[in-house]
């Protein structure tokens, strides 16, 4: 059998530069090995989708911040979902479908002492579709779902803004406070984005910030009237500086991302009205989701539950054309152009 | 009697334009009336001492805080102690010493119906002086003890750094931190005020942020060498960034005020590290001490045992020159000029 799996191509995307700004293509380098074989405890999986993230941005740079930079040179890091092709540990069978941080590449070995660190996890294909487990039920899902309870603290009649509406996190944010009985404003880019998160997802309005700063301020007016109990924010820069203005007594802001300033060049636009917060007696605190990874199960069995009784919907915006495609396609993520989570999709 | 006090003489300051930036002595005007004399359920105060406080200077500008702002043509609002001269109340005696919302002049009528609302209290001068009723015991020592303590909520063996070290909110604020067995960094201007606040109020150590924002943030780095757990923020500016820069995991940032932004005639300057709180899951919460009223009393007799058992100092700034020299001496808080509580003797 191993002497398959030895001629297995992988295809891998890695770093080779350092971004400034925007990422270019010839940051990336591509490469293709064998996919090699795993030692006693290992397994080989097989990447089918991968997850396209903000945090990716991040990732990319020097310097300490949650998680350690990906190096220059290594396959670039992503979660994503695969299928066990090889295994030679026993909690793993071939033909587990598998969550875990599989970089972009075709082919992931795990060795027996990285499955931990790569929260090699089997998932349950009944409870949800691949797409899902990469957005409701995976790891925007878990953001969203312990930002919003945890840090959010939602009470019923409370009015929630959340920017990124349409993306992974934010629209996983908006439905789950709107099942929390918050009132739920959306800021998205675009007509279309704005109107599927009302119509599609039940939210009470959303403002489209590419209407303008002006837009966004009046929006908030007329949609908040008695001010933001909760912003969810996933961007920052002036959309966060317009909620700040309009915070109600008590508020909680959850600093999720700030995809508006990943690719600055410029040091990050600090937001001005943060003295809002000493008026309104309100608090800022951010969230990283891997703090929560001992309570992602019981986080997804109540997401599951909304899947299946309707209350939740997932939308995913699959990109096709495999590790190759990767980097125009984490470029969608920062101009707005994706609609929902964005995934690629590697494998069958 | 009342013929008595009818010829009372009371000089006061106005607030006659709303100042841009630092404010100015042709902001003010110069008032003489007669003090009058209270109608039944009303007293009358003789000024003894003004609090003069950072916050002053956000009362006189127009638009929404977390207190209305003073009405041009006003007296100054200010808080003070004062002795009750006149009195048709039953609570209150002539000769009773007084804390409450006085304003900037010599003496204050105080009708019925605005007791409560100039939050009007009888003090004990046997558990502190005037200046330590104005400091410690006041309204600096209630904001310093529910920000840490409600807010910080600070853990033996935490580092704290709070900046304003020297002024009235922070020299209580690292003390407190102390008692309750935190290490506690200042950050002060010049070398007299960094000097004294480690050795007469005890801190571990004060950072001088007149030696530049190279030296502070080198200050944190030799200081808090396992980062920031709480950060007791009096000024914004810089000096809040550079501490973001050195936020511990799980830190609590207290936004107390933001000195260094007060007489801004450009936007606010935000803090260009907030994604610190992200990445370090950090908090960053607001506090107005208005908020904790019916706890003061709990808070002032901890305080009033720990001057009596000499672990809290009180250190107060008091200007000669009755109300007159109002102007001048406020602007002393902007400059960093102040070596303590500032107070403005109006009378023995």
């Amino acid at each position: 059998m191993s002497n398959t799996f030895t001629s297995i191509t992988n295809h891998q995307v890695r770093l080779a530069k350092r971004p400034e700004g925007t990422p270019k293509r010839d940051d990336w380098s591509f490469t293709t090995e064998s996919a090699g074989q795993p030692a006693d405890g290992g397994v080989l999986v097989q990447t089918l989708s991968l997850s396209l993230d903000p945090a990716m941005r991040g990732w990319m740079n020097e310097g300490k911040s949650y998680i350690p930079p990906v190096e220059l040179g290594a396959v670039m890091r992503a979660g994503g979902i695969g299928r066990v092709v090889f295994s030679r540990n026993a909690a793993f069978a071939v033909g587990d479908v598998v969550y875990g941080t599989l970089g972009v590449q075709e082919y992931c070995l795990v060795a027996q002492e990285e499955i931990k660190r790569s929260g090699l996890t089997k998932i349950d294909l009944r409870a949800g579709t691949v797409g899902q487990w990469l957005n409701v039920l995976g790891m925007p899902g878990m953001t969203a779902y312990f930002g919003l309870m945890d840090v959010g603290l939602p009470q019923a009649g409370e009015t929630l803004v959340v920017s990124g509406a349409a993306g992974a996190v934010g629209q996983t944010v908006g439905q789950l406070a709107k099942i929390k009985g918050c009132r739920v404003v959306g800021i998205a880019g675009g007509a279309a984005k704005c109107d599927w998160v009302v119509k599609e997802l039940g939210f009470d309005a959303c403002i489209d910030y590419k209407a303008g700063p002006a837009a966004v301020r009046e929006g908030l007016k007329e949609h908040c009237p008695k001010g933001v109990d909760i912003y969810f924010d996933n961007v920052g820069g002036d959309i966060l500086d317009a909620v700040l203005a309009r915070l109600a007594r008590g508020a909680r802001i959850i600093i999720c991302g700030a995809i508006s300033q990943y690719n600055n060049t410029t040091p990050v636009q600090g937001p001005k009205n943060y003295l809002s917060l000493l008026v309104n007696r309100a608090r800022m605190q951010g969230i990283v989701v891997f703090d929560y990874a001992d309570r992602y199960h019981l986080a997804a069995a109540e997401m599951a539950g909304y899947l299946k009784d309707g209350r939740m919907k997932s939308r995913e915006d699959v990109v096709e054309g495999g590790v190759a495609a990767f980097p125009e396609a984490l470029l969608k993520l920062f101009t707005g152009e994706n609609f929902g989570k964005l995934v690629l999709k590697v494998a069958d």
